[in-house]
Formats: structure tokens, C-alpha cells, sequence
């Protein structure tokens, strides 16, 4: 039996459900975390709305080993994932000392703004999660993981986490390309799939140059099994005269 | 008091959820309905599992008044989401006349094999969502839009239903780009949103071409009130000496 470890990720932002900004953090994240040992299995987009913050959050952080949060996290009144998951979770907002201290050395202590100061507010209890590669730190509160929107940033914030987090057994996937519509090899997919309850396989259509095809990605977590099930697919492939190649994939 | 009319989506998809393939239909969802005068109020990323895309189903289209899923609709073992969502609804799944017909002219009526009559399959008593680019139809039942996840397909199904929802007011939307960080204008930003109720006031900030700025987004219903909003941000924005510049935004 393998050790499954899940995360989820809650989205915030209304530029995103208005369609102005396109999230660039999803599919990096996911990555991230299969490095780590951890599956990414839910996700949520919500509103800068406290109401449906508190919700998702309470939601996931309850389904899930752990739960990313993106975006939010800036200095002006719409930001107020700090103050919302802190709500959901009980708490009171304080001023996280550290965090304040590198907004005085950043901006001059003198000089600091209430503005400025606010994003030192952390949920009460919360630590940071240090940003070797902007200075920027994310905050850590029980299994939540509160990252900046800005993708530069939010990685920076990633990588202050490395290796912090217990994974389970990674996910590995090999592909392979069949030039063909996804009806003509579904039935032995399929098959295959029944014969390989342990490893995952996905078929994933596309028009590439001109041509129609079917990425087939296995899925699991041993790299001998997988190259077994790709080997079956190929076979049954070529057995139909259809062309096809290996892809690599991440 | 406006008339608001709000949909949610579910993507649904390993794949998306693996990091393998970054969602592109989110915005160019979230765009098409605020042409039709409905606003995406929440998104959720699901497995390629019954239960989760059955939970996902039943929350959304019970808070919303339109969902719309996105992926798992073509012939293969892992397109689950007509038969989830059949299972989610207390409903049967059937073979939709007009889509069997559709594929038996396309592939030829003693041709068709199995895997290919799987297309034809229902939620009982859905209907047809036309296809003007493709051809390959969406799938209607009561409130939930069943959409290809492949764009461009899923753009033709969404083409087939311009103009067949009920929209309420459509929210506009005009951005003004300052060049400061969002620390420095924070206060005047939220003294014009705190001032200006009836319109919402977004910041987001952006590093672009080695200068650092926030795009400033409103967005209401009234043009001429965000065109006042507008003009208040520049003059606060003025007044500090921040140079700014109009956006012209979706």
C-alpha cells in the first residue's frame, strides 16, 4: 500500500474569476509538490470575499494533509487573506515581529507606512516561511501554506519550503504518442487499464502539426511497472499499425 | 440593486491537477460569460473520480445559477464526467438520438465501434449544446453546461449557447496603470474604494520592464461611475507626483 500524501490549493483573487489575469501558479505547484512526495487533488478558485475564503479553507485544510494558499497577501485593502484565514481558523491577526523587523531595514523604521506595516500581519501563531530568492517571506499556519499570487514570488517562497514538508511515495509517468483518434485505441487502453489496476493511465486527445493523436501518460510509483504498461500500450499500438512514440514528460 | 446571476465551474482532469497541462479555459470562460451578463464566482479542480467530481457537482450547481465542466467527455476508460454526473443527479445514462445519429454519419453506421457509441452517452432527458465550429455538441442538464476540454472544441460549444442564458446586468471593467509600489498608494486606493461602495477597486501589482507599478482594476455596472472612480484614482495618483496611465482592459 502506498503512503499517499494529498495537498490542496486554494486560488484567491477575483482577477482571476473575472478572466483579467490567467493563474500561472496551478500547474507549477503540482509539480513542486509530486518532486516533494505530495499529491495535489483539489483545487479552488474563490473571491476576495471572507465569507468564501473561510470556506474553502476550512474545507480543505480539513480533506487534506496540506493546504497552499496564492494570492492576497500584498499591502492594499483587497488583500485580506491574512485576515480571513484567520477568521476561519479562530485567531486574531498579529504583527509577526521578524516580519517586521525587514520591513523597518527595508523601508527605514522611521519612515515605514501603516500601509507597509500591514503586511507583517500574520494569523496569531503563525511563523514565516523564509524566500531565499526575493527576501519576500510566506507564512505557515498549522497545515496552511499562505504564498504571494506573483508566480516570481510565490516560487521563491516554494523554495524556502523545500524539503520542509513529509512526502509520501512520489508519482512518476512515462507517455507515449499515438497518432490515431482517441475512439479507434480506446478499447485497448481500456483493457490495458484493467489489466494494470496498480498503474494509472490517462488518454489526453490533440491536433498537433495537422495530425490527430492521443498522449496515453501511466502513472505510479514504480518506474519498472510503468515501463511495463508502456510497453502493453506500444504493443497493442503497433498490433493496429498505428504509429506512435515516446514523449517525455515531467 | 443590481441583478446578479453568478455560474461556477469545474475543471475536471488528472491532468490538470498533475501539473502535465495548464488549464486555458478558465478565462476565456470567465470572459464569455460576463458578455452574457453572468459573473464566475467560484472554481473547483477535481480528479478523474466519481466521488470527487460528484461532490464538486452537487455544491455548485445547487450555489450557483449555472455550472459549466470543462474535460472527461471524450471515448475513453478515464472520461468519467457524464456518468458522474448522471450518479451525482440520481439519473441514468442513455445513448442521445441525435448524437448517435451524428456519429453514425460521421464514422459510418456499421463502422461505428463502441468506444465511439460511448460519445453518444447522456445524463437521461440532457439535451444537445449545437457546436457551430466543430460540430462535436456540449451536453445540457438542468442547470450544468458539460463543455469539451480540449479549447478549441469547448470554445465552439460555448459559441452554441451565445445568447440562451439569462444574464443579469453585465459588469464592466477599466484599468489605470500606476508606477509606484503598492505599499506607496495603498492608502489612497483604499480611501477611493471606501468613498466609491458601489464600485469595486482591485490592485495588482506587476514588475514590467525593470519597473515596479500596480494596475489598478474597476469594476462595476455604470460606466460613468467608473470613469468618475477612475478619475479620482489619477488625481490622488497625480497629487503624489506617481506617474500613471490609462489601460484599456477585457
Amino acid at each position: 500500500m502506498d503512503d499517499v500524501v494529498t495537498a490542496a490549493l486554494a486560488i484567491i483573487g477575483d482577477e482571476i474569476l473575472s478572466g483579467r489575469t490567467e493563474d500561472a501558479n496551478l500547474a507549477y505547484l503540482a509539480r513542486w509538490l509530486n518532486e516533494e512526495g505530495i499529491r495535489l487533488t483539489e483545487v479552488r478558485v474563490v473571491a476576495d470575499d471572507e465569507v468564501a475564503i473561510g470556506k474553502a479553507i476550512n474545507a480543505l485544510r480539513n480533506s487534506h494533509d496540506y493546504l497552499f494558499t496564492t494570492g492576497g497577501i500584498g499591502p492594499t485593502h483587497d488583500d485580506i487573506t491574512v485576515d480571513s484565514i484567520a477568521v476561519a481558523l479562530g485567531l486574531g491577526v498579529e504583527c509577526h515581529p521578524q516580519s517586521l523587523a525587514m520591513l523597518e531595514d527595508y523601508y527605514g523604521k522611521d519612515a515605514l507606512t501603516d500601509d507597509q506595516k500591514r503586511m507583517a500581519r500574520v494569523p496569531a501563531g503563525a511563523d514565516l516561511i523564509p524566500n531565499p530568492m526575493s527576501g519576500a517571506p510566506g507564512i505557515r499556519i498549522d497545515n496552511i501554506f499562505v504564498l504571494a499570487g506573483i508566480p516570481g514570488i510565490m516560487r521563491g517562497m516554494l523554495e524556502g519550503l523545500r524539503g520542509q514538508l513529509i512526502g509520501g511515495t512520489p508519482m512518476q509517468s512515462d507517455t507515449i504518442v499515438v497518432y490515431a483518434p482517441e475512439s479507434d485505441i480506446a478499447g485497448f487502453v481500456r483493457q490495458v487499464q484493467d489489466q494494470n489496476p496498480d498503474v494509472s493511465v490517462g488518454s489526453y486527445p490533440f491536433f498537433r502539426k495537422g495530425r490527430v493523436g492521443a498522449a496515453l501518460v501511466v502513472r505510479g510509483t514504480e518506474s519498472g511497472r510503468l515501463a511495463e504498461v508502456l510497453a502493453a500500450l506500444t504493443y497493442q499500438a503497433d498490433k493496429l499499425g498505428l504509429e506512435s512514440e515516446a514523449e517525455s514528460t515531467g
